[in-house]
């Protein structure tokens, strides 16, 4: 570790699910006057841009190219806390919140190790805002009585290790979080474990953003509606009663006309 | 309905998990801009008194009494927004997201059995906010696959009406709302359906506010831990292993000082 007595302090930033009002208030704050921004890929451009940060360094992926691996980036958020001369302000900007399936316990824990003082700013889920911006309640009181959020990415050997026994007898509403890819055998599954094909499935990709599209379909058809469509990740999957309200309050909802031009995403 | 030819606009806008500056950027703007304010008593009092709106109603609880039933709160928004003369853009301010056991979904389908076009701006969930205001990374990708929310209200005969067998084995993180008055029995049940006595549990009180409290204990002790420490609803039940990681983040972790005097709730 560096000699220098005051080490930076790192914020862990959700940056919400897309659109770049949809960032909390204070997470915004951070962004625009922090002295080192790292950010992702599912981040709004219009934030990265008009941060007045000195550095700003990405950390996403590049097409066909993987993102930079967890540790590097735990390493970096070290470097620039502990750099003599460094930045004090380091903003650490991930889509959607940083502690639902972002890995920003692991860099919560770097900070930690190295005694590096740290916050959390928890921002809007893509798991609860992609529902919301196609009309679906997740966890309306006539239809369920609780919600699940599940990684439908596959393990490193292919297998997707999740608990479908409990996941098919609970009733709640399911929200996959990187599910498009696994989407034939998340289908599969839910129905040989009992779930009704008929259950009504939907996928939403990049919600919020001008580039969101949705697909419903019965739970038995969804991975080919997906197919035909041409979703593509980032996108999420919800299956059961709610996600058929969709077309319902979909028809009469009021597309949010955001002020400022619209979004991009890096 | 009236006769008038533009009907109002209804914005469902989720106020986040209590402070202030935890409401979106675009729920900041409807909420400093529009013309009516419908809100609840889980909201920050700085959002509502700096509000522009010329009508304000409360439609929280009021000590020790009830809040306005949800059908009277459907036909109040359902009034302002065909009101003659009424006003064009109506906020809902819901704490935390209004799709997440905020009975938004109703008050969307009220809005649009009239006619009525609305929008939904998601919100950061208290189901999020809370672990993440004392160091729990809900979904730690080393402890667990997922994680649930499930409402810990009891039906109107007392009964939870949960599925524990599923809760227990798919060894997700649960995050329980609205279950303080239910806590001995939410654990009671988990245990007897297999879940393990000592299995970490954590309790927080108004997460984010300056009336945050907490308290983690083993499961079977967290009923006993909440009574002693008098905490008290609005709080959180969350259970899991990651509940565990608590004491250690939460020595480290920089309690964000807001730049505004300290925020109160309504």
């Amino acid at each position: 570790m560096s000699e220098r007595e005051v080490l930076g302090v790192v914020h862990l930033v959700g940056a919400g699910p897309g659109a770049a009002d949809l960032i909390t208030v204070r997470g915004h704050r951070l962004v625009m006057s922090c002295d080192a921004l790292v950010y992702d890929h599912l981040v709004a451009a219009e934030l990265v841009e008009a941060s007045q940060a000195k550095l700003k360094i990405y950390v996403g992926k590049v097409a066909g190219q993987h993102a930079m691996p967890q540790a590097k980036i735990n390493a970096l958020l070290v470097d620039l806390a502990t750099r003599r001369g460094g930045p004090s302000q380091i903003v650490r900007l991930k889509g959607g919140d940083p502690f639902v399936f972002g890995r920003g316990g692991e860099e919560a824990f770097a900070c930690l190790e190295r005694g590096i003082p740290f916050s959390v700013v928890p921002g809007v889920s893509s798991g609860i805002a992609a529902p919301a911006a196609v009309g679906v309640p997740l966890t309306h009181r006539d239809f369920t009585r609780g919600v699940m959020f599940i990684t439908g990415h596959a393990r490193g050997d292919g297998d997707l290790d999740l608990p479908w026994e409990a996941l098919v007898s609970s009733r709640f509403t399911l929200v996959f979080f990187m599910g498009v890819s696994t989407i034939e055998r998340i289908a599969s599954e839910l129905i040989g474990h009992g779930l009704d094909a008929s259950t009504p499935a939907l996928v939403v990709q990049e919600a919020t953003t001008p580039s969101q599209r949705h697909v419903t379909a019965e739970l038995s058809d969804v991975a080919n509606a997906v197919r035909i469509a041409e979703i593509k990740a980032p996108a999420l999957l919800i299956v059961g009663q709610v996600a058929g309200l969709a077309p319902q309050l979909e028809g009469r909802r009021l597309p949010y006309a955001p002020s400022k031009p619209s979004s991009h995403r890096l």
